[in-house]
């Protein structure tokens, strides 16, 4: 999901919060950490971050998810950047997610490449970068990390998980595997189950990440080479699915990029030099293999697959759950959310659908941050 | 666009024709076809086939116009083959395109791969196939061929022309640049500008050949080596867009496809070898040179650029105009074609709008074959 270069949402006033990045290691082997879909990793290295502070009982946690690309710096200024965190609006004093009540928790994911244990860190039983020999993770061992984590850290409860788009993929999974960790889960723009489409795009996007040779079958760490033009492609094509055609249009049209020089005939165009524009920005910050882990752990969610069936793990769910979908999302679109809020509420769970009313797309779960805030202030006072 | 394999249309009864296809060549050099873009191309071969007799003032004809990786053959049966016309359902006697009243054309597109001049095609200068040496062509350059080919089989006037997707665009392109031909204009699925989207899509579809090393520039005829890898991934891509979110759900979910082998959790799903079949099936049918002229002359299409704007288009334009959407097109959203017919409207042209109200995407504008049929009566009888 990329913050959008053509329709940002409006500047908020700063939390003011100060961000710094810690770091946990567990699963020191023997203890590696057991997989889902078989073997096992260790030792395991969390980022994380904290805003708030915890109470004396590891109540009044919160834990934010980042969406694809997206890492552990979910709010506040880091000392040595000028970056601001990615959910910085809904985290702070006063903020949904009020630091003054509650401990903000955010960390990087299994796979990732902004810190915790992931494709590109160091295999203890080779010396080298893992690659290839990256174990497949799903978005259970991404949660197992997590929980872990809010272990490590004194957390008993969750007050709340929520997060954008893999952000929310996490918060159903979280909800699922450990329902008496939760007390409100809330998923923004993410479904309980991959879909069809969803497995689609992310095959076509691995595809082009695949077929690039200075991919390597993943061992490229150490060859000086990285799979920038394959990686690129990915991020254009999922970029082109977080945003609706009338965004675009309006966005771009069909005007001519600056490097369009036939005067009878555009052969570049605005929206072309755009998506070029994405894939660079990407590439200079995110590793190829960690991207396909995420996909991966994306669509092959179900969180029904533990329990056998959807409607036994909304059996054994306890928190109350808000699910916030985009009218216009391609990706995770209502019909989808609706469905899976229905067979939450059949069975028994206190489950409610909201929508964000934006004709732009996907990403309108980022740009639309007013609405997903008010949603959420009413849902944890509700 | 593709022929669903997952929801099929309903078989129709065979119009009985016997398709045969024909070869006309002109614009031997030095009397080369002038381009768009800026060059000459000569000479041209085109294929195509023709359905019912053609009066005597040459006023009966209609053209119909292929898709984007279709042909010349669209209707009947080959006498050597097994192969249906791809719009077999909407010509033949008493059929809506009558062969019992009309004179159906259909050729294969200037720049395509099915009989007519296009890349693959010896190049007179070199002696060798053109290659990257292929000039950069346009819709406009696309129906000047046809207009000649008319004119050459003695048409004097389309009772219509019409065609699905890139047919659709063709339709347009056609009546706005020889409007004193066409009676009848129904694009289906098409619009008349390239919209911001559309260019999107097919730009991360163009990256897939141009990344493949074994798409050598375009110069990789003499090589025996093709682009299978990139062109199959581009048609996977696009293949993505033909579908709703929907559609691809009921057609596949999120169920394990043949070659899954991981107890623990599906590896491999079966949208994904639906779509591997689709890009193997196109490269064994389909030049990726052609490939990629077809998606530059969809995308750089904008009828009113020879007049300076789309309403200095419309008010040169003569025909009867019938725009045929799909409500969950994605590639041709209806806000986009209402649009198109509204200015067309405030401009004196007798323009419509209808909507196949599918919720399958693009391809619906195939599947719903019925829908299109009445549509196309019912505009042609009013």
């Amino acid at each position: 999901m990329s913050q959008s270069l053509f329709g940002a949402p409006r500047p908020f006033e700063e939390s003011g919060l100060i961000a710094e990045t810690r770091y946990w290691t567990f699963a020191e082997p023997p203890n590696e950490l057991p997989l889902v879909a078989g073997g096992r990793i260790g030792p395991v290295t969390v980022a994380y971050q904290t805003y708030g502070t915890l109470n004396e009982d590891g109540t009044n946690a919160v834990l934010v998810c980042h969406s694809l690309t997206g890492n552990m710096h979910a709010a506040g200024r880091m000392a040595d950047s000028d970056t601001i965190g990615w959910w910085d609006p809904l985290i702070g004093p006063g903020r949904a997610f009020d630091t003054d009540r509650y401990f903000v928790v955010c960390a990087n994911v299994l796979g990732g490449c902004g810190g915790t244990t992931g494709p590109a860190s160091i295999n203890p039983k080779t010396g080298k970068p893992y690659g290839s020999a990256f174990p497949h993770i799903t978005m259970r061992d991404v949660v197992n990390v997590h929980a872990a984590l809010l272990q490590h850290l004194g957390v008993t409860e969750l007050v709340a998980v929520s997060g954008p788009s893999m952000g929310g993929s996490q918060s159903w999974e979280m909800a699922a595997a450990h329902p008496d960790l939760v007390r409100h889960c809330i998923p923004v723009a993410a479904a309980p189950v991959g879909s069809a489409s969803l497995i689609g795009w992310n095959y076509v996007a691995r595809r082009a990440i695949f077929s690039d040779p200075d991919w390597q079958g993943g061992d490229y760490y150490a060859s000086g080479r990285v799979p920038a033009d394959g990686l690129s492609l990915a991020r254009e094509i999922h970029t082109m699915t977080y945003y609706s055609p009338s965004y675009w249009q309006n966005g771009f049209g069909n005007a001519p990029g600056e490097s369009a020089d036939n005067p009878r005939l555009p052969e570049k165009y605005a929206v072309e030099e755009f998506l070029d524009e994405e894939g660079r920005k990407l590439v200079a910050r995110f590793d190829a293999n960690s991207y396909l882990h995420a996909l991966r752990s994306i669509e092959t969610m179900d969180i029904g697959r533990p329990f056998g069936s959807l409607q036994a793990a909304f059996r054994a769910w306890k928190s109350r759950l808000l699910v916030i979908g985009v009218a216009s999302d391609l990706l995770f679109p209502p019909w989808s959310l609706i469905e899976a809020v229905e067979t939450a509420k059949a069975e028994g769970v206190d489950a409610r659908y909201a929508e964000i009313d934006s004709p732009d797309g996907h990403d309108a779960c980022l740009l639309e941050i007013d609405r997903v805030i008010s949603l959420i202030r009413e849902f944890l006072a509700g």
